[in-house]
């Protein structure tokens, strides 16, 4: 106990972010299974015993080479309770746990970062969503990217530029970025700034353009209804970047719709539809001539709480509906009422590519389309991959941890 | 009408699949909106109107050259109903349609393959899923593949050995293949016999063995607990690969557990443990050096039906819990029932990889851990990759296809 009073610089934590402290802790209390914190601005936390030995970042709990967890709270014997706590002078915690009699110390801004007793929804998305219609958006946000790819990647001008756009991608679903080089292979080194590519069987880097023996109507010059990609996956990809090499054709404009929004106006209009499409699984198929994905799957799909999870709507993506022969009529009815509300022309934003334009969009959430263009006026060639959106949100903790890190070592906090 | 009843050869499917006529139709019945097909074999068939209509293959319905459908029902103007319907020479249905006034044809073995009206469960797994303990599987079931990469691909004997391994794959959640070349990237050889891989920020190809600086626990020589990888993913990887090269080393025993089967378990020994864990979301992360993967997901995972989807276990990637603080307690005694109950002996087959020896497993499903080894005693290097388990099962379904048009060219069905 009198080393860990003794303590001057503060504990490492279970992970290697950043945690300035621009709060102190003040004071604890604690009986055998609650701590409770008080703050110096106020806040009074409280955590659970258990949950402070599982947090806990010593050689006991975590391997200090990974830290990654190497504890087995089963383990243990008894449930770890409080024998005694307190605040050292590095201002951090400490706790000394039953049945072990072992002091652990806990660093008061992973504390404060992870306080569960005051935390609004602990899965709440990163970035806020808003839905839009085409009279909010009318494009998508744009940024121009003429010097990106020649800063050196972890500058504070690249990463400002990606922190932006990746905020508008969470929050809208769509950025755009201006200005990229109208050079093939643009779209893999944007996307290596931010984590792997999701390579599908229409390979890792795909060419939108008019093709012979096209083996999806996306490589026609037909109009496209609205749809996502891959709705015939257990998980269709996450993201979709499209980057315009040339653009000459007559036609082809892109449109897109919001389909949370799309969502969110057919449970207010028509919420009969709406709860038949979050509850029917209609057959998600592309019977190709040498692959053949198939997948069940809700129209819309919410979660537990009714929050809006993913849309797969793509009509030319769907198989034979195979459900229950009652469920079959009011299926299609609800099909077709939401075919009706696309329709409407205030959802969708169109816009043009020019070369150089890189969209990137959420492809569980936005619905794509093109009109026809005329193969013989021009050419079309848009470069395209896939990317899940785990390696936003990583990529995006990490430029907000350097900006931590910053707030750290120039010692406004910890 | 005359046209359509004149026809003597079979009209072609919305799809490239193949399908056998194994069973004649006899005859048909219809009102404005249900057609009844009799076969003769004795089975009656019913079918929707609508259904029937989104479901042609014709050139208002399907672009030709892709199959996909063109189709927006929405803009037929009213709902398709049935004029008239027979059969003709070619032993297809015909169904003239209101309000187009159009006749379209139906091929005899797709109606029957797309029978809604008798399926059993739509959604049934492709294979039926069995689950095991270690009383029944004490090693994964192997299958010779000595001869298999200098087969061609698309050979009968190469098709026949990848079939029963992908049928073994989706029922028990594992299967090794043995024999395999001892060379490296054998493991991207094997997975391009079925589709593409999954790429993650371990790298395409990821090599277990014990390294400097691990970003991983699994890259050090201590014992591994049972786990999935990756659950800090919106969508942990469906399949994992690993191919051993050499395996010399004192100890790292591979073990295997059924996660459903110790979901079930745990279901019917602590039914309270077991509904805690399928509701209450943990946090997954990985808080690296350069990464910062979280995701938030129950430990089990059910359907709206209550079906096992998938298991998330990996005490070693679970970031601190954010729940509500009444939740936390319950939280933490369902996890350690379950800690407890995966040290019970009879669930895991523990076996040893030989040089050669490619074990594919469903990681969705299955947990893993592996024994400490000794770092000096001698090598351990396994190569290993993630897919999606939809390239298996586009796979398996395109086997199968060729087993179909195999019985077509013969003769002995359509």
């Amino acid at each position: 106990m009198t080393d860990a009073l003794a303590k001057t610089s503060l504990p490492p934590t279970p992970d290697y972010d950043a945690w300035p402290v621009e709060v102190a802790l003040h004071s604890v209390d604690h009986d055998d299974r609650v701590l409770t914190l008080r703050w110096t601005d106020g806040r009074v936390s409280r955590y659970h015993s258990v949950w402070l030995r599982e947090n806990a970042a010593d050689e006991s709990t975590v391997n200090p080479d990974t830290r990654e967890r190497i504890l087995d709270l089963s383990g243990l014997g008894a449930w770890p309770t409080v024998e005694a706590a307190g605040l050292d002078d590095a201002g951090a915690l400490w706790v000394t746990f039953r049945p072990e009699g072992r002091t652990l110390r806990f660093h008061p801004g992973w504390l404060r970062a992870n306080d569960y007793s005051n935390a609004g929804d602990p899965e709440a998305p990163l970035v806020p969503v808003t839905t839009w219609t085409g009279r909010e958006r009318t494009a998508p946000v744009t940024l121009d990217a003429g010097d990106w790819l020649g800063q050196a990647e972890d500058s504070a001008e690249a990463e400002g530029l990606l922190g932006r756009a990746l905020e508008v991608l969470l929050g809208d679903g769509v950025v755009r970025l201006r200005r990229l080089p109208a050079e093939p292979d643009t779209v893999r080194r944007v996307a290596a700034r931010v984590g792997p590519l999701r390579p599908t069987n229409f390979g890792e880097i795909f060419n939108v353009r008019a093709k012979p023996e096209p083996d999806s109507n996306a490589y026609t010059s037909i109009a496209l209804p609205l749809h996502v990609d891959l709705p015939t996956r257990e998980y269709q990809p996450g993201l979709q970047m499209l980057h315009c090499l040339e653009n000459t054709a007559v036609g082809g404009q892109a449109v897109m719709v919001d389909g949370f929004a799309v969502a969110e106006r057919l449970r207010e209009t028509e919420p009969a539809a709406y709860e038949t499409l979050t509850r029917v699984s209609w057959c998600f198929a592309n019977t190709a001539r040498t692959t053949d994905y198939v997948w069940h799957s809700p129209v819309i799909r919410v979660d537990a709480r009714g929050r809006l999870q993913e849309v797969r709507i793509a009509d030319f993506l769907r198989g034979p509906l195979m459900t229950a022969f009652e469920e079959v009529e009011p299926a299609y009815e609800a099909l077709m009422a939401l075919q009706r509300l696309l329709r409407e022309p205030d959802l969708a934003m169109r816009f043009d590519y020019e070369p150089g334009d890189l969209v990137i969009f959420d492809n569980r959430r936005l619905l794509h389309a093109r009109d026809a263009f005329e193969g013989g006026s021009g050419a079309r060639w848009l470069q395209g991959a896939y990317q899940e959106r785990d390696e936003v949100r990583s990529r995006l903790r990490m430029v907000w941890r350097a900006e931590r890190w910053q707030r750290i070592d120039s010692g406004s906090g910890g």
